[in-house]
């Protein structure tokens, strides 16, 4: 990292404003788990989302798309433990009611509050056990450790993480947890991450930034394939640290951004680490590709083939298996030119005779 | 099956003139198990092939591409335990040769003859080995079942079928072999299937059949979601039966497309029936859907969501998995006006009430 940014604590309460609580609500059949939590900002903020392409997008998802349709939100109430899809118009209404419940609580406006859910597809929420849940939370501002742990399903360990830096010489803080993912049961398990910072920022500027920031993290790890219907993704920015807004011009602007990527990278690779029964991280890195679109179609391929996948589990450097993805990838590759290597030892190798028109292939 | 067919014995050697035979040659390191195998026609044949779409396919693939270009073979030769994929020019080299070999001993041009691999990638083939198994070969005209023997890689039993029936009061058959597939060490499965018939048929009306058929057959199963370097289906009709060349205006066309699409269709599934480490066959029907291609995009994603193969090996109906796989297919779906059938059961139904505005979603 970078020596401009400090590591703190308290990930999405860390910066100026925020405040976040959990309770174990009775959604899981634990009733000593933590499975509801808010996160809340002292004032509205600028915010934006990014949100599953699913068309079987869950109730949450919806509510959160139309509620951020002003680009303005003030806090988010999640659940873990039901899904909230495949509900058909309760499921609808019960997240509106979520909604509801913390507006009334904390006496903002009912679109100033989003909600997630994550957990099981198909059935309804226990709408009186989140009522009397929302009741029960305390927010604080040490309580980002608390709403992290909350929202996970069958994730091992919390995913956080919060840095420090200078803007014009003010202290400005970004705070992220996330959640997910793997294959488990009983329930695909869903991606969600929520920001915060009290930065000031520029909306439209926000909105792309964080597009951009989670097309190059979110977007580019896969534990097994499955999309899920409820994947979500939200930055809350409350402008507390007195900033100018940041936007395109803003002098400052590429160390936003540059702790934006770090956060949501880091917390990306940290959920691919914690996928259910991982025992490895596999990173591919592409050289040479046409376009950055090629190069997304070859890693791709090979992060999500089966029989890869497989060779890599079992410590199997089966090279054949890469040649076979990178084919079936859709990527524009020259037969008989490329390399691969596996860590630092080349699988495969290809060249041309400096002199004339013959050709090796070398497989090693 | 319809009562005009008659299934019979020889799978690829029971249309009249054509022979095949088997030998182990070595390549598999068990010397005793049956690596090579030669099928061919007593006359040249129509013939036509379908092949993978991957850019990094194999020697065999690109020989018979171009070997094919003319639309006419007499015979195939076929190896397993080694891909010959990956390997280069030298690879290439190899699977010309295995042509000429096997064009010699036919006494044949070179072109009239295809060739294919199945194996490991990335090594090259004992091209010695090849050789002298070609001289051992001997064919005969109830070889077929040693051929379909002889290109098995860990498939558990040979997939193979023939049907007789009647063109203008002819007798013709049709037969047809096929190998494959699954996750498999150590290597990838291929897919490779041989047709042939002794009806005479018109070429490129035989070409869009044999499109057609693999289409509706072939390509749309799946096993591990990861698309061969080696697949390969080829039809040889050598018009022995005598009967006008079927083309489309031909009035008993519909009876030689139905017996394609059967012996296709049973490849097909008993390929998947056969997948190694496959527990259980899973089926996709898919109705009310606005075009063919919504309803394969649906399919294929729930066939292909490791979550829902897990659910489904595992015995449990999560049907929510089914649900999201349906949302992230890409295709055209309305959200809650859709119902889910596992085997007859209805897992999830949706429903407008008659007079008015309200909806309910409704899981059971």
């Amino acid at each position: 990292m970078s020596d401009i940014f400090r590591e703190i604590d308290n990930c999405v309460t860390a910066p100026q404003g925020f405040r976040a609580g959990a309770t174990a609500s009775g959604i899981k059949s634990d009733a000593s788990i933590k499975d509801l939590a808010i996160l809340a900002s002292d004032v509205p903020c600028i915010a934006a989302g990014t949100f599953t392409t699913s068309s079987t997008r869950a109730a949450p998802v919806i509510v959160c798309q139309e509620h951020l349709r002003n680009g303005k939100a003030q806090a988010v109430i999640v659940n873990s433990g039901n899904a909230n899809c495949a509900t058909g118009d309760l499921g609808l209404l019960n997240a509106y009611r979520m909604t509801e419940f913390v507006a009334r609580q904390l006496q903002v406006e009912n679109k100033l509050v989003l909600c997630s859910s994550t957990g099981i597809i198909g059935r309804q929420l226990p709408i009186e056990k989140i009522q009397a849940g929302v009741d029960a939370i305390e927010l604080n501002t040490d309580g980002g450790n608390d709403f992290a742990e909350a929202i996970m399903t069958t994730d091992t360990r919390p995913k956080r993480i919060a840095l420090e830096f200078q803007v014009e010489g003010r202290t400005v803080r970004l705070g992220g947890v996330t959640k997910g993912a793997g294959m488990i049961y009983p329930n695909m398990a869903t991606m969600l991450c929520y920001l915060t910072t009290d930065a000031a920022v520029e909306p439209g500027w926000m909105k792309a930034e964080l597009h951009a920031a989670v097309a190059n993290s979110f977007n580019m790890i896969s534990m097994d394939g499955d999309m899920s219907t409820n994947d979500t993704c939200i930055l809350f920015a409350n402008g507390l640290a007195g900033n100018t807004p940041i936007n395109a011009q803003h002098n400052e602007v590429e160390t936003f951004r540059e702790a934006l990527r770090h956060v949501t990278q880091y917390l990306a690779i940290e959920m691919a680490r914690d996928g259910e029964g991982a025992t490895k991280l596999m990173t591919v890195h592409v050289r040479g590709a046409r376009h950055k679109t090629d190069a997304i179609k070859a890693a791709r391929s090979v992060t999500l083939s089966p029989l890869w996948q497989c060779a890599l589990a079992g410590g199997d450097p089966n090279w054949g298996r890469i040649v076979a993805a990178l084919g079936a990838s859709g990527c524009q590759l020259e037969q008989n030119s490329y390399d691969i290597f596996i860590g630092d030892v080349q699988r495969y190798l290809y060249w041309r005779c400096a002199g004339g028109e013959t050709r090796y292939g070398c497989p090693i």
